[in-house]
Order: C-alpha cells, then sequence, then structure tokens
C-alpha cells in the first residue's frame, strides 16, 4: 500500500509559509524544528520581509530552490488557497495547514473553503493535514510544533482533535518517562483524519499503543473501519468528547467535529474493544499501564505500605477491579518476621511496614525484594517514602534496587501530602528506569486492572 | 452536655508517658508539642532515664507536680495498664493511647485488654482515644501529634482511623490552602469513636465541614444515631472503606475494625446525604469545593481556556454533572469579541481564548473579568497559563484580580503538562486567596456539582 501519509511524517525538506516576524503563535514551528535539530533545510516564506531572525526568506514557494516534502502554512486565511495553488504547483508531499477560521465558524464559506481544499488537494496530489491544527510530533524525523518537545522516540503514538492538548499530553507524558513515535494534531481534519492516522498507526512498526483525543469525524463509516483493523492488533485508547450537548457545541466550533451519538460511540468502543477514557488524568493513567507493565501471569498483587490506611483502600481497589490479592507463602512470611517491627506493622497482604519504615527506608526495600522473589506474587504496589528528602531519595533508590532483579510489575505510589516524595525530580528516577508512579493505588490498580483485563481479552480471541 | 472530651482538645497540660530515648517514632509527640508552641507544662515520663534530650524527666505520673489534664501513652504494651492506673489515680481527663499491639493482632487477648481499657477509664472517669492512634492535631490548642503541621486553624474537622492519614491528608490540605479545626486519629476505638466524634464536632462551633476516614465501628448503632444527628447541619464527607472481602481483611488487622456490609453503608449513605468517597482525591477535591465555594445562585458555569480541547472535554463535564452552561450576555460577547483576536477563539460558552494567551497572559485576566460582569454567570473555570514562570505567575495574579472584586465563585485549573503552572509555589497565592485549584476541569466540576447537589437537598429539606 502506498504510503501517502509519508511526506508528513518523514519530511526531508519543509517550508514555512507565512512565517511571522517577532513572537508570535506562528513562530512556534519554527522555533520547534530549531529545537529538533531537523536535518533538512527549512525554507521561510513571507510575502515581504527578506529575512527574519536572520534567515533568508522567500516570497513565494516558486522561489524556493530544489524540492520541497513538507509544506507548513502559517499565512492569514485569505491566502490559503495562493498557498496551496504553489504547493500544488511545487509537487509537494504534504500540508500541514494551521490556519484557522473555516468549517469551525459554523457558516458555510468554512465548508466551502474546506471542499475546495480537499479537491486542490487531490487534483495535486498531496494530503492536507488541518485545517487549523499543529501538525506533527516525530522525534525520529526530528520535527516538532513546539519548541522544547521530547527528542527520543518511544512507542506511543497520539492523535489528536486539539493542539493544546498534543503540548500538554506529550509534557504530562514525558513527566512520566513515556515516550513518543509519532504524534498527529488534526484540526480540522478536512483531508486526513482519525480514520487515516488510525490504520496509519497501526501498521507502523514503531506505535505499539495508541492514544487519541477524538472529537468526532464526517465519516463514520471510515472510522469504524479503522478501529476495527486497528484495534484488531493494537490496543487504542481513546478520550471522546462531545458526548453531551454542551460539549458537541463546544466542539462545533472549536474544530467543526460532528461528534456522535453516545449510544453509537459506546457500542462501538464495546465492539472493538477501544480503551476509552474520560480526562487526561485516566488516559495518562492507562498509557502509563500500557507503556511500563507486563499483563502476565495471574496478576496477584501485593501491597506494601507504611501508612496504613491508604494501604487498607488499596486492598479494596484491587477487589474491586477483579484483580486478587496475592497470599505471600511461609518462606515470605517468616523473612518478613525477621525484617519487621513486631508492633505496628502487619505481615498479611497489605503488608503494613510500620511508621518507623519512614525513618529507615531499608525496611521497604527488604520487604520489597522479600515480596518480589515470591512466586505466587506477579505485581508489587508500594505506598511509602521517608522523612527527609534524602530518605525519600533512598526509597526511590531501594525500589530501583530491588526491580533491577525482576521482571514482576513494580508500581510506586507518590500519595498527596507525602511532602518528600512529590517532587517531579525525586520521581524522574523511577520513570526513567520505567516504573510507572501514580498518585493514588486507587488509580494504580484501576490502570492494571484494566491493562490486564484488555490483554486477557485479546488473548481470549487467538 | 457535659464535654468529657474537652481534655483531648483543650488541654492544660499534658504528659508523655513512655517518652523514648533518640531518634524513635514516639519522639513526634514531643516534637509535634514544641513545633506547636504548646502553652502549658509538658511531662516527660520515662522508667529509668532522668533527662532526655535536655527536659527532666519523671519515672512515674505520680511524681509529677500539679494537675494533668492529657497523658499521652506511648510506652511498651506490658506496661500499658500500669500507666493507665496511674492516669485514674492523678484524675487526668483523657488518655491518648498510641501504644498498638490489641484487637488488631486479631486474638482473644487484645480484645480482653482493650475491654479492660475501657473499665479503667469508666472507673476513673477519663476517656480514652485509641489504642494504636496518634492522637489530636487542635492548632487553637497548639496541640500536634507529628512535627511540621499547620499553626493555624480554619473549619475543617477529620476524624481518622489512619494515623498516617492525619499526617498526609492534613499535609495535602493545608497545600491546597484548606486549615482545620481539630483533627483525631482514632486507632482501634475502644472508648471514644467514630460516633463520640462526630457529635463533639457536629457541635463544635469551629467545625463546618467533617471529613472522615472510617474503617469500622463496634457499635453501628450509636454511629447511625450519630450520623442522622451531625448530618442534620454540617456535611459529612467520608472515605469508608474495608467494603470488599480484601479490605475487611486489611482493616481488621489495621485497627481490629469491623468493617459491615456494602449494602448497609450504602444505604446510610442515602439516607443521611453523607458525601462518600473513594480515596484520598476525591475526598480533597470534595473538601475544597466546601471550603471555598459557594453553592448558592443557579450554579451557572462559563468556562474560559486557552487549550480549545480541554475545554471541550470540560462542557461536556459540566453537563453531565447536571449543571448547566451560563449563556453570556450580549454586553459581555461584545466586550469579549473586543478584547480577543477574531481567528483561533470562541466567543461562546466554553470561551476559547486562543494560543495567544498564552504569551499575553492579561487575555485571560480580561475575559474572566468581563465573565465575572454578567449577572447570568455564578461560577468560572479558568484553565491556562502562560508560557514562561513569569507569565504564568501574571496569570495567577489576573485571576486574584478578578476575583478581589466578586463574590462570584471562581475555581482555576492547573492543567497535567502545563509545566509553568504546576508548580506549588506557582499557585500558592490562588490558595491564599481562597481560590480552589484543580488538576482538571472535570474533577473540578464533579466537586462543585456535588457540593450544590448537597446544598440544593439540604434547602429542599428546610
Amino acid at each position: 500500500m502506498e504510503d501517502t501519509l509519508e511526506g508528513l511524517f518523514f519530511p526531508e525538506s519543509i517550508a514555512l509559509y507565512g512565517i511571522p516576524r517577532g513572537i508570535k503563535p506562528g513562530k512556534v514551528f519554527l522555533l520547534g524544528l530549531l529545537d529538533q535539530g531537523f536535518g533538512g533545510p527549512i525554507h521561510l516564506i513571507h510575502p515581504s520581509a527578506r529575512e527574519i531572525d536572520g534567515y533568508r526568506t522567500y516570497q513565494s514557494l516558486d522561489q524556493v530552490p530544489g524540492p520541497v516534502d513538507l509544506v507548513i502554512v502559517m499565512s492569514p486565511r485569505d491566502t490559503v488557497f495562493d498557498a496551496l495553488d504553489q504547493c500544488a504547483r511545487r509537487h509537494v508531499k504534504a500540508v500541514i495547514l494551521y490556519t484557522s477560521g473555516f468549517s469551525e465558524l459554523g457558516d458555510e464559506t468554512g465548508r466551502e473553503a474546506e471542499a475546495r481544499m480537499r479537491r486542490i488537494a487531490r487534483d495535486g496530489g498531496f494530503r492536507i493535514l488541518g485545517p487549523n491544527c499543529m501538525g506533527v510530533l516525530s522525534p525520529d524525523s526530528r520535527i516538532a510544533p513546539f519548541p522544547g518537545m521530547p527528542k527520543t522516540s518511544g512507542k506511543l503514538g497520539f492523535i489528536s482533535q486539539s493542539g493544546s492538548l498534543v503540548n500538554l499530553f506529550v509534557n504530562e507524558c514525558s513527566n512520566k518517562g513515556l515516550a513518543f513515535s509519532h504524534v498527529v494534531s488534526i484540526g480540522n481534519g478536512v483531508d486526513v483524519d482519525m480514520a487515516d492516522l488510525l490504520e496509519w498507526m497501526g501498521r507502523d512498526d514503531k506505535t505499539l499503543i495508541i492514544c487519541s483525543y477524538c472529537e468526532g469525524t464526517r465519516d463514520s463509516a471510515r472510522l469504524v473501519r479503522a478501529l476495527r483493523g486497528t484495534t484488531a492488533h493494537k490496543p487504542v485508547i481513546m478520550w471522546k468528547v462531545g458526548l453531551t450537548a454542551a460539549g458537541s457545541r463546544a466542539a462545533a466550533s472549536h474544530t467543526g467535529a460532528m461528534t456522535g451519538k453516545v449510544d453509537l460511540w459506546n457500542s462501538l468502543f464495546r465492539q472493538f474493544h477501544v480503551l476509552d477514557v474520560y480526562d487526561i488524568e485516566e488516559m495518562t493513567d492507562l498509557a502509563m499501564a500500557f507503556y511500563n507493565l507486563e499483563p502476565g501471569g495471574a496478576a496477584r498483587v501485593v501491597i506494601i505500605s507504611g501508612p496504613g490506611g491508604p494501604a487498607v483502600s488499596a486492598a479494596d481497589a484491587v477487589e474491586r477491579s477483579g484483580l486478587s490479592m496475592a497470599v505471600p507463602g511461609e518462606e515470605s512470611i517468616r523473612r518478613l518476621r525477621a525484617l519487621l517491627p513486631p508492633t505496628g506493622t502487619s505481615l498479611d497482604n497489605p503488608i503494613d511496614v510500620g511508621l518507623g519504615a519512614s525513618f529507615d527506608v531499608g525496611l521497604y526495600q527488604g520487604a520489597l525484594e522479600i515480596i518480589l522473589d515470591d512466586p505466587g506474587v506477579d505485581t508489587v504496589v508500594i505506598l511509602g517514602g521517608g522523612v527527609s528528602t534524602e530518605m525519600s531519595a533512598d526509597f526511590v533508590q531501594g525500589i530501583i534496587r530491588a526491580k533491577a532483579g525482576t521482571d514482576k510489575n513494580v508500581i510506586a505510589i507518590a500519595y498527596p501530602g507525602f511532602v518528600q516524595i512529590d517532587q517531579k525530580e525525586l520521581l524522574r528516577p523511577l520513570y526513567e528506569h520505567g516504573i510507572p508512579v501514580y498518585p493514588t493505588p486507587e488509580r494504580a490498580v484501576r490502570a492494571y486492572a484494566r491493562m490486564v483485563r484488555y490483554h486477557r481479552y485479546r488473548s481470549a480471541r487467538g
């Protein structure tokens, strides 16, 4: 199958059409490419300037020497068709159209303009992403729509009908050690749409998990086919919005999207085992579970905690989620009894290492190692920290050391109010070692259980 | 009604029975009182030391000069009855029993020991909190079970069957600008229990909102009466755990609690309009709404956002929660049109101030002021930030300035991935001005809506 989206993800040369002077939103595209260190030529097009920020500018695409694979158009709305005509003449492969003010305005003019864009692209043999979109992040191709985006790639793909969420979700995931293969902001999706991108990421070897923020689609039959094909071999996590009257109106004026009926979407999700989420926290929690945790084994969980209360609630969460609380073996109990103080602790699962562990964080690592040795345990959720920043850093290093000797799942909890443990810097080593960190055991267990259920369902289907 | 709990909350003199030498968990009680600057005498009791940390110690309560209102007992388990006998002889008002190793061990000995404690307390005319508990935080009385706890008081009460959660929940709330009247760790609750404390806080003028972490009770009829009485005039937010088999076992070995059946608790919650929550995040979210937001008006919400995607999802959340999206008046629309750029923005609710607002955060404040002037609006949820720390600080100050001119609710969102806005220091001024901050609009709207529903229900009942 010919890959007509190649120009979006693997361009060898890029033109920025309508690059602004000074500090204006459109400048982020140049800053993004420079920040990534894009390897090919970057051509700037401006109607009158000869130079911007010290770079030569052309007045038209026609003047640019050599081939141009990708054009990012950020010029005013009334110049867009001139720009697209130039793109057609130069036989570009793809256009990212940042300019807004089309179907999201809700009038007939916008819809007609978008139909005209589609015709120009089809006749010119190129694809259009947008309008009203931020384009593409592909760290391996060194392209990004904002400066400061990650430069290493990973196995997560993200397709978004919100350009801002590209920035926000990628930032949030990067903070948590999750890296991306490709990230795409669709905008109004006049040509390249959610279905195209699901299918493309479904075929892309680098992408193993697909997240998406979806407002709606113009062609639901196409989207259904794309979901059927993609979900058959990769998990698709979808944050579908616009499913209320207020949300639907908001989506229409955001990207001109037709959001559809909640019942239809819900039956789609069920039919294709799409992992639907309702906010960015749930999407991140679930992405982190798919990224870092193994679905195998019997998903028998042990909770190790200093604080007793959160451990009791965690046990509730394990059982409610359909996972099982592991029963540590006699050998584990014997070793735990030798390790932990006799009072204020509990050797049963949840294992309460007691208040003293905040002063002697080695107790956490010791208990974790004992439990990870236990053949009846698949996953450990560990909640704790020290009474000082130093001790909390030791707590973190203890988890990393224990995890180094095992393929079992270890999930760390940076609990609210644990003053020393909820600092980004302190947690970074955990993320760097692929150990997911959740704020509460309830959220950890919910995400992990959902991932386990997904894989069980897939295995059952063969 | 005689207040037999007075000695726990308003002691004029305190003895620490079994204060440890060196850095051991029990030392936190002394550190807590010193940190608060407790005004009355603090007497230390140790079986052999003559001095600990430079303070004189007595070998028995009998030697202590003058009256002793409250004794905190942290001596080993086999010395507890001797300590309680001394308390009876000295006519103390209350005992906080930190020592653990009783009914939570699950044997008959522990239960018998607790029955004996009850008898000694009843015969001696004093109350016992615990055993296996951390005691009391009352900033106005300058008593605290840990160092580093808040020194200013507020309208939130907390009753907890987990001592660690006293520390964690208070820390988390303090970070969010919520202050406490009284906080109590119950532990095994042999004498003073959840019912006593609900009733006491129900009567306490200082406490206007009651949160609780509850594992179970020995006397459910008493608890039902206490809930009926207390919920009639104060909101009670309850995190009930141990409602699964695994959670129930965990609670039994944590505080020896009898957790009860999920159906019974759920019907209790419904009957008395108890606000049940399932984890610390939901409890904090709800406490923040009750603490900072006004339930009045028609709860007509406006979303103001820079990022478009989160705003669409927020509109869904408003409608799903049963609140209504406000319809800004013509005057507001006219003023917004004059303020905001013509493209990449939306004047409808949700109001999209556009990507440019990240570079010009005055647009956020301007839009917020316009909307707060609108008589058709009760509550504004504002989501945004600047591209630098400085601009994000300006964004925060803009919200504070706009809020200063109105009694309407303003809720700020520190969205995940907004790198500059999710820093504690940056958000502190918002909390200090009583402006609640949530990580997502979905969580904000859920908590606010629940608070509104609660008050509507209360008003309807008269």
